[in-house]
Formats: structure tokens, sequence, C-alpha cells
């Protein structure tokens, strides 16, 4: 029975980071949501009264009868079952920990544009929103680059891949990141990416493997657009 | 050789919730940055430019050659070797996606006071606090207060804990969330509590616990104060 993966339809959102682990692996899945019916079953799933395991948000994996919540756990758990996780326990700990502070960033691109409220639109809370974003264009993504490259750097293993001398669903994760933030602050971006090649380079590494060339071309990647973590606001990216 | 934690003295923070594990095992630990030069260690070991695995922030936990950062992750790890774990693999995902919902609740905590920038002072962000904190008193915190008790109320093994049927971090965790929002937002709490009582009688029973009593009542337990993330700026609290 394959992988069932739960998420929101028409945005790659927190869901993508899922869905590359996927895609890389050559592993058969179900993205339940973008099917007909798909939302419905998704939502009486959050929803239903007998569950014991039930999710905050999507997404979320379902593997039989095992439902799994939050995206670092979910690629924690398919990680070794898709060859995308070391095989020492200590080094997938410190995977594990780069992939949380890949979701830390995460939520804060996402409060670039909700700092006030995730239950007001963008226009609701926009000097709010051009207020941080400014602070973190200015500390926060050059810290976070700044540490991806370092960690790349100084892999024992080379600076080919984050942890350990293979692929994992991190290198996966760092190459979305870029994607993501180049779609949302391309201005930002071309100060800082000559600032970390190895991570630049990584990217690159990752969207030239067969299956993610593939999978990009593919209809199963859905494009960027304003209704996900990232976001192209050029009022809120670098003033050139 | 005895766990070394390393993380800020002076706040309970992020890590408490690693202290708490510690505490309610009865497991040997050094709470490293509060022993004389232990800041200085901690410091060093960040900047350490031979060490291959660095943490983006503390928390972090050394055992022996193996640097482990964010708390959920630490918890994972030493979750099973403390006993405070499931048996079950599939029970430690489920136990994982909880911590990483209390970790986005953190986080959601720290912006109600910091919802622009960690680089600025709260006096710096105060009209965006006011803002961001009705929001979260309105909106997130019922949901994350609702979910959690549905969780429990759920339990298969019973509500008396959050996965299984025994005390796991996850327990330790929702008592010290309970602890820290009760600080920051007395009004909201005396509002939302009584909506969720086997929260409450988690938190009291985690309370209870002859380890956790003993260690609540030393001067291993820092108090809270607003230099952490629950912070009690009685304008941002639900006002009466």
């Amino acid at each position: 029975m394959p992988y069932k993966l739960y998420y929101w339809g028409g945005i790659p959102g927190r869901g993508e980071f899922v869905r590359l682990a996927f895609e890389a692996a050559g592993t058969d899945y179900v993205d339940v949501a973008r099917l007909p019916g798909g939302l419905q079953e998704m939502l009486a799933l959050m929803k239903d009264p007998g569950a014991a395991s039930i999710p905050f948000a999507p997404p979320f994996l379902v593997d039989r009868d095992l439902l799994i919540s939050q995206v670092a756990n979910i690629l924690f758990y398919l990680g070794p079952r898709l060859g995308l996780a070391p095989q020492d326990e200590g080094l997938r700990h410190v995977a594990n920990g780069l992939q949380l502070t890949i979701t830390d960033l995460l939520a804060e691109i996402h409060d670039t544009h909700h700092p006030i409220s995730v239950s007001l639109y963008y226009e609701q809370q926009k000097p709010e929103s051009l207020r941080r974003s400014a602070e973190f264009l200015n500390n926060r993504l050059p810290k976070f680059l700044g540490y991806f490259e370092r960690i790349l750097n100084r892999n024992p293993a080379g600076r080919e891949h984050a942890v350990g001398k293979e692929l994992s669903y991190v290198d996966l994760s760092l190459f979305h990141l870029v994607e993501g933030l180049r779609y949302a602050f391309p201005n930002a971006m071309r100060v800082h990416e000559p600032r970390v090649p190895a991570l630049a380079a990584l990217h690159d590494s990752v969207a030239a493997r067969p299956r993610i060339h593939r999978y990009l071309a593919s209809d199963r990647r859905l494009a960027f657009n304003e209704s996900c973590i990232f976001r192209r606001y050029p009022e809120l990216d670098q003033q050139v």
C-alpha cells in the first residue's frame, strides 16, 4: 500500500518537503488532497471523533494504521525507509536537528507576510509585514544562510551534502528553501547567494538529479504562488 | 559520563523542557552554562571552527561525542534512554508530532512579545505586540489548548497521558506549557483552563510526582522572568 500524504492542494507549502523525498527516492505515494474527493477525505480525517492520533494541521502522512504529523517528523520516519537518511543513529539526529532549523526558518519566512495573525489577510497586516520583512532580510536571513553554508563546509564527508556522504532529505529541503527564497525575495537573494556558494552548489546538484529534474518538469510540481509560505510581494523584498 | 545540557542560564526558556525530562527520570546531568565558566564553554562550542556538528542556537545536548540540537530532537533522543517515551516506534513518532506542535505554540508565544524582530526590545515593538497578543489569545491559544485537550481525551490508554499509558516527555512539556501560560497570561488562562480539564489535571499530576515536586522546590528550578519565552506583560494579557 503506497504512502498517503495529506496536504492542501494548490500550493507547494510544507507538503513539498515530503513530496521531494518521495520523488527523489522514486517511491510510490498518493498526494491525497489533489485527487477528486481528496480534500474532503483529509478534512474528515482531521475531524474524525474516533481517531486517537489527530494532527494539529496538514501535512500528515498515513502509513497503514500510523498517522504521522509535522514535516520534520514525517521525514525522520521516512528517511531510513526511503534511503534518504544516514545509517548512523547519531547522524540521524544531526539531520533532524538541521531539519528543525529549516522548520524554524520557514516559520520566520511565513511571518514576513503574516506577522500579526494567520486569521487576517496580508493586506490587513501590511505595515507590520514591511517592518518584519526588513528585519528578516537584514538580520535573520543572512544568519540562517550562513549557518547552512557552515554546515556544508564542515561536513567531514564533504560539502556536497549537509549530513553524511549521501543525499539525505535535508539536502532536498535545503534545495527547496533556496528555490522558495529566490521566488519570494529575488533582490535579497541576488545579494546573499554569492556569499553561500556551497549552498547554491547543493541547490544545483539536487535540481540536476534525474528524478528531481523530471519531477520539476512534471505537473506534480506545483508553482509557487501568493497562498504559499513563499510569497512574492515586491514591497517586502530588499529595495534596489 | 553524565549528559551535558547547554542552555542560557537565568531563564527556564526552551532548556526547561529538557531539564524536566532529566529531573523526572532522576538522571544525572550537567546544566553547563549555570556552572562557573560554563557560559564561555557553551559559546566556544557554538563557535568552534573545527566542529562538524554546530547548533544554530541553544539548547543543545552533548552525549559523549554526539551533539544534538533542537528541543524536540533532544527529547526524541533522550526519551527512550530515560524511560520517557513509548516502547512502540509508531507511538514515538506520535509523541514527536505532539512535541513539535508544542514547539510551534512556543514560537507563537514568543512572538506575542517579539512580533517584529528578536534583535529589538519588546518596547521597540509594543504596538505590534498588542495586536499580535490579542489575536493569539482570541484565536490561537484556544485552538492549541483545545487540540491538546482532545489528544488527552482520545488517548486509547487513558486521558492521564498524552501518548501511551505511561509518563512521557510530552506530558512533562505540557505541564511546563501550562505553567508558563499561567505566568504570562493569568487572565486569559482563568477563562480558558476550565474548558480543558484533562490538560489541567495532567498539569497537576505531573506537579505532584515526587521527583518533580522536589525539583520545583529546589534552586535548580529557575523562576519565570521577562527575559524568557513566557513573559508577564499585563498589557498583553486579556483585559478584565
